[in-house]
């Protein structure tokens, strides 16, 4: 690692969510290169490294990138495309049957389009599943995020993946030959969901991530339709299932855990296997509501996540941290529910957990650079009594000033400095007509 | 009505929320001096009006003014002052030991804050209710905002508002007096809750509310705890007490009807009274989730709010939207419950029956000349599937870019027109230091 401070940040406050969860005032950030220098006071890290670029943002806080732990990044291209309806409807009547006609073109062009809001409202690191996910990897390598990705599989095909499951197998050996240590991007195998999926092709993905290296992830959990249709073809509620099949172990992640008795948590707990909550996907779709504070008190390292842009739908994490706090207030009727460092804590902490990334999560030395800075000027982030609460509670997104990752700034004051946003906008709205006619 | 139109503000988008919901294309608004002229196609009225004005703002959505039904707007200096406790730990501890050395000059200084994070995420109108609530006209005065303000009263003296409860009456026909024909704020009659009151009290406050022809309003049915209160106290619950005391009138409005049942539900129907929704609040502080589909099939009139901003802790009522519509389908485990358009209708024409104002809520000639408008360049609002998908579900509030009252602008892109808000904001972090130190 680099010693020599390239950019001192300094802003009024910095949260580190280290161990201690420590909130300096007046603080800065040193980067060298791609990893955090060190964190302090501003007054003595201006006297340690006298030389470095300086970047002064005044009434802000630095605090770790939010890290998006379950999304479908290329349906941008459907957000607002159907609401409100049933899930079997809104999946059969509208969803499918524009995701069954997308190409490699529309899906990386939605890929970069999610990319561009997370980077607006200060996500640094995502984990993705879609069908052709090499556009997603091409994407995320050029607009600078930090990204586990993942070619969702089902047991029907031919699908946009392949024409068999063999093709499928052969694309995930491609896409390990073509991204093996990239420095921010890393596969997943990603099975789609227990109902959607045989015993053997779930054997099979849990045996190419071992042979590739690749990490491992799936829905797991999320309607009580789900439990029941397992009960049924399986005998076995779908985390026993995965348990007995041999899929909880330490490299997983399980998505959505919304439909979980006792039982399930120990499993999902003994296996220290990771999961993701998505409240306002859980919210709108009407899935339920996942039983989060037991999760966190069997010690299921959680993160949170948005799930795509069609069912949430927004990219922001911000805003995904305030419903899941008021989520489970509600939910369980005790406002010490989820309390805004905990509902921080799923956002980097477990981020970094959900996403098997050691050196993420909290602005430490020794860690990768990646970090946001939130403006504290704004009439809804004054005055300010709690940093936490500030940013869990009244914190709409738009706040972000800085999204910088692996040392690299990728926004900053207005302005998107890995794309030309509005070119993008402009194939966007291009493709919409496409969407529109098809 | 002047039929010279001032100004011609013209957007790709516009949404009426006119009986028939029409939205346009290419639209423009014309406003002549308070009112709205004509709204319509951008080519017709260009050509209708081609002396006036011309604000062009291209890609965004002219909509009404967002209405906040039921707040506090001198709390944001209390925002993310405490958090995360019961509700009765929340008051006793940490509200109410605040609250009681406020003077004059914080509750105005918060109030002009909180309005000016209103005007800056599109409300144009709210229903508040204080102490000293003069300070609040004051201000409300000068911002420019629309509002129906109330000195809120319990059986408690000496509090804030006088010494005795004569001491109380005296200062609302003061304000009645100070305030009469005021163009955009009207007086209410605001007893602070049942649990709070006395039946004296609020047969009072309801006698003068027709002596000074304001409105009434009061908290009602906030929690179950309240009803189990006023059932070992009056033998009734909240609602029915409140009907026996003849205080369900139509030019009156309940706030939070969390705890309700069908009888209930029949009595505020009957009655023509109006009621708010405060989905946030109620789930923050674990009240429990109102039956707002039950309410709206009663035919209720119901509005949205934000309540005050240290129970939300923001005061934008497109989060407002998006919680109200993600809560009642998780609730009721519908995904088709409140939809967006639905939402939309709270926030908007709801507020106007909250407000007891038919003159505002939706764009249409002759109503108030209240609009705001979204940019839809924002990479969370695009593609443009859906424009009430879009509103509700994507946007955060930070997307308005104009907010305009009685065709009054008091914001438009980055600028507060109506409050130096830089001088403010040095304002508040001077009062902070006394909250701290106090």
């Amino acid at each position: 690692m680099n010693s020599t401070c390239d950019t001192l940040y300094t802003a009024d406050w910095l949260l580190t969510q280290n161990d201690g969860r420590d909130v300096i005032h007046e603080a800065a950030l040193a980067v060298a290169g791609e990893r955090i220098l060190c964190v302090g006071h501003a007054d003595m890290l201006k006297i340690l490294y006298p030389e470095a670029r300086r970047l002064e943002l005044g009434n802000a806080v630095i605090m770790p990138g939010l890290i998006n732990g379950h999304t479908h990044v290329p349906m941008s291209l459907l957000r607002g495309y159907s609401d409100d309806k049933a899930l079997q409807d809104w999946l059969h009547q509208d969803i499918f049957p524009q995701e069954a006609k997308l190409t490699p073109e529309l899906i990386e062009l939605g890929a970069r389009f999610s990319m561009a809001e997370m980077i607006r409202y200060g996500t640094t690191a995502f984990y993705d599943m879609y069908m052709l996910e090499d556009a997603v990897f091409r994407a995320a390598d050029e607009m600078g995020l930090r990204a586990v990705l993942g070619e969702s599989v089902t047991q029907f095909f031919p699908s946009l993946a392949g024409r068999d499951f063999a093709e499928y197998q052969e694309r995930i050996l491609r896409y390990a030959e073509e991204w093996k240590n990239h420095p921010r991007i890393r596969q997943a195998i990603v099975p789609h969901a227990p109902y959607t999926t045989t015993p053997d092709i779930l054997c099979t993905c849990r045996r190419l991530a071992d042979e590739t290296g690749s990490l491992f992830g799936m829905h797991l959990a999320e309607t009580e339709w789900e439990t029941q249709e397992c009960l049924k073809t399986h005998g076995k509620r779908p985390v026993a299932y995965c348990a007995d099949l041999g899929l909880l172990q330490p490299d997983s992640t399980y998505f959505h855990l919304v439909d979980l008795n006792e039982q399930d948590m120990d499993l999902l707990a003994e296996s220290r296997c990771a999961g993701v909550h998505n409240p306002a996907s859980n919210m709108k779709l009407a899935s339920g509501v996942a039983p989060l504070p037991s999760l966190l008190r069997h010690n299921v390292p959680m993160g949170l996540g948005t799930d795509g842009p069609a069912s949430n739908n927004g990219q922001n994490m911000l805003r995904e941290m305030y419903v899941a706090s008021l989520l489970q207030k509600v939910h369980t009727t005790e406002p010490t529910a989820l309390p805004a460092q905990a509902a921080l804590d799923l956002a980097t902490r477990g981020g970094a957990a959900a996403l098997h990334d050691p050196f993420i999560g909290t602005l430490e030395p020794g860690m990768k650079a990646d970090f946001i800075a939130l403006d504290l000027a704004a009439p809804n982030m004054q005055p300010l009594h709690n940093l936490p609460s500030q940013i869990v509670y009244a914190a709409t997104g738009a706040e972000v000033r800085l999204t910088v990752v692996d040392g690299r700034e990728l926004y900053r004051d207005g302005k998107f400095l890995t794309c030309d946003y509005d070119a993008l906008s402009a194939e966007l709205r291009q493709a919409q007509a496409w969407i529109r006619k098809s």
